[in-house]
């Protein structure tokens, strides 16, 4: 029998329905659910009824008067979209066994949400609706502010315009929208969102599903924050091959400790130098040292930051296991994500155990994590949604610090490097051997799936 | 610096102010609350209004008439009462570094609820109001007649008279109830419960600590069901002393795993034979072992139920670490829930990686859950709230079922012994000597902290 995660109990599939007006955030919350349940091997998509329209109508002659709700050409091709997206999310439901299908769009009418529905109920799939209403205008202007300059149907379009059609067209739609309402919607499973999260109002949540989609929107903040990652210096263990234990730092790994107050500021940039981060470390030796010289006041130790337990293989290098347990060995490669060390554990076991880890982290704002290479990779997997076939094997040098911009659509990576020299830890598919020693100077090599200041 | 869990990010401290008529189920969520954050070693303390009544006005003579808003004498009683209550608390937080605390009273005015949100405002503690709010007559009967036979206002009472003087105090209650509403209450932080949780509002709800509860009480149900709880059968490691380690059952080990289908069938009783269980264990085998015999479909692997992990102590019998290790020895008798074996864990970090599983085990009905000692430890511990200092020090014996039955105010706890003998595993503090083997008939020994039929 497989092992479970807390995240597979139950055999239920979802549709989240989003509702709400144009720029309340949908999207982004559609996008960090789905980035959330993916990390969980919930199976998830989007479907984003905008894209369908696009397709269909182009973006070239689309105004606000295209969202006219007496524009009958306007409702035909808005129409087909939704058609269009449902379809497709119906057929992944069946054909690609989906867990959890978004369909993002206004929704805005009770008629349609009906319509969702019963559709959704003759296919056995719950539907939960999700709408974020916001009459805080501060907000609203914000968003639009977002939208203007991210939206696929501003392309290339001129500013001033871009604004002034989107007020438009929000418009057009709070003139049919209907808010979901306690008491005429009291049968439907929903989450209403009111002014981003100052006041929630959650409807017959019933399943285990639901009640995790709903925890995570509650944690979630728009306030700007950044996220700072790093590997704990080069420690003694890392000189020898040995994986696992609680050594010390190498002289070279202290070094890097001692530098990294001044990699911290040199990220901030003087206009922010006097940013207060919180450090979080594993419980051992390696990654408190590296924090040792940290000027910050709140350092806090984790249990669930500590390294992928090797188990029966603490302590061993790459090239006795592969002697000792040949078998065991492969069988790592072939999988690495599930296969579990003897006493010990595997990849989604450090999912698992990331889980409040994550939470937590959606709910604070400046935080430094000094960690180990395996849970390093599993939280960027998070961020940068990484698909898990690919995150095992993620390169994450030694003496490199890593910082992470949660923008509305986007996470702004970048990275600074020590330049201090430390031994690579990383070992490829199919061989016992670690990659040449690298300095500072050179980690970005092609197996390196993160670049340097990438945007995804 | 300290190991923190989920539970310790924050320095805040929080008042939980209860709200709702009589018979709405506050006590059952206060007592709920209270029991998941103490056994997550949050301070926390429940302060009800009911108990300084009592004491101050007696019992006697307290009938509906006492809670008419019109009766001077009465309102002079609970007024007394209400002020004794916040005193209290106030001085716990002060005094005992008190971290939740909550007011057990209805609070159903208005004017009550705005003079402890100033004295919780004056004091630096953050209020949070938890409203249950019922209009579904059978929910209202159910709760009735659960007080009713449990209240202490209708001891040695008659039951058709504490029904209608309950009723009639309800009555005067309504007359000057005011519900929470998210407009006038806009500015304060509150959860409304609405039926249990048909309906959850949520406004301003901004910690960490409040967002746990807030998840906690989202979760629970009030169901009826069942909890099992066993070991897994004697394992070869056992008859050998040592601790940890993925061994086999052995031939007294395997004949429980047969047995164990007659032992959860006896527990269900004739009426209920048909009761269908979820099994959950640990990814060890002895678990699994434990669990083959048994009829029910659905059995789950939970990493999280695996035994605390004795790091380089894993093999060893106590005699072996005593020698070895002697300090370590020690140091865990002297504070067995701290201490952390090296590269292992401490009963802290078992508790911490058990939250997930309590928390779906509130969500879910009936469930066995075979695991091992140290585990067991910490899940019953949560059920029956018993301290960390003792739970480490349980002594729960090989090849016994035990059965939880929560009711609202209890949980009833009932053992059933497979009568098939087996090693005892349990250490008592200063000696590195195993309890003398014990048969399945003679397990209760003065050092066994639970009583058979146990009701707490």
């Amino acid at each position: 029998m497989p092992v479970y995660s807390i995240s597979h109990v139950e055999n239920v599939r979802v549709c989240v329905v989003m509702v709400g007006l144009p720029a309340r955030g949908k999207s982004l919350i559609a996008q960090k659910i789905v980035r959330y349940l993916s990390w969980l091997s919930i199976k998830s998509k989007c479907f984003n009824v905008g894209n369908y329209r696009r397709e269909i109508a182009g973006v070239e002659d689309i105004n606000a008067e295209f969202f006219d709700p007496n524009n009958k050409e306007g409702l035909k091709f808005r129409r087909e979209a939704i058609n269009l997206a449902i379809q497709d999310m119906m057929n992944w439901f069946s054909n690609e066994n989906g867990v959890v299908g978004i369909l993002d769009a206004t929704n805005s009418t009770r008629e349609r949400r009906d319509r969702i529905l019963k559709l959704c109920r003759e296919n056995l799939i719950e539907p939960m609706f999700l709408e974020s209403y916001c009459d805080d205008q501060d907000l609203i202007l914000q968003n639009i502010l977002d939208v203007k300059t991210t939206s696929p149907d501003y392309v290339d379009k001129d500013i001033d315009f871009a604004t002034s059609d989107f007020l438009k067209r929000i418009n057009y739609y709070e003139q049919t929208y209907e808010t979901m309402d306690q008491k005429t919607d009291s049968e439907l499973t929903f989450i209403k969102l009111v002014n981003v999260n100052t006041q929630i109002i959650l409807n017959r949540i019933e399943s285990y599903l639901e009640s995790r989609i709903v925890y995570y929107v509650m944690n979630l903040h728009i306030k700007p924050r950044c996220i700072w990652l790093s590997r704990h210096g080069e420690s003694a263990y890392n000189l020898t091959g040995q994986i696992g234990g609680d050594s010390d730092l190498s002289d070279r790994g202290m070094r890097y400790a001692k530098k990294l107050p001044e990699l911290v500021l040199k990220s901030l940039g003087e206009e922010n130098k006097h940013t207060n981060l919180t450090i979080w470390t594993s419980t051992l030796k390696r990654t408190q040292q590296t924090a040792s010289f940290l000027p910050y006041k709140k350092k806090l130790q984790w249990k669930a930051l500590d390294e992928l337990d090797a188990g029966e293989c603490d302590g061993m290098t790459y090239e006795e296991i592969e002697k000792e347990f040949p078998e065991d060995f492969k069988a790592r490669d072939d999988d690495k994500y599930e296969y579990r060390y003897k006493g010990g554990e595997s990849y989604r076991d450090i999912v698992i155990r990331l889980e409040p880890i994550i939470m937590e982290l959606e709910r604070q704002e400046n935080i430094l994590i000094i960690t180990h290479q395996a849970v390093l990779r599993c939280l960027y997997a998070y961020f940068m949604n990484v698909p898990q076939e690919e995150s095992p094997w993620m390169s994450i040098p030694l003496h490199t610090l890593i910082k992470l911009e949660p923008r509305a659509y986007s996470t702004i990576v970048s990275r600074i490097k020590a330049d201090i020299p430390a031994v690579s830890t990383y070992k490829e598919k199919g061989t016992s051997q670690l990659g040449e020693s690298i300095t500072g100077k050179n980690i970005s090599k092609s197996r390196d799936l993160i670049k340097d200041s990438d945007v995804v």
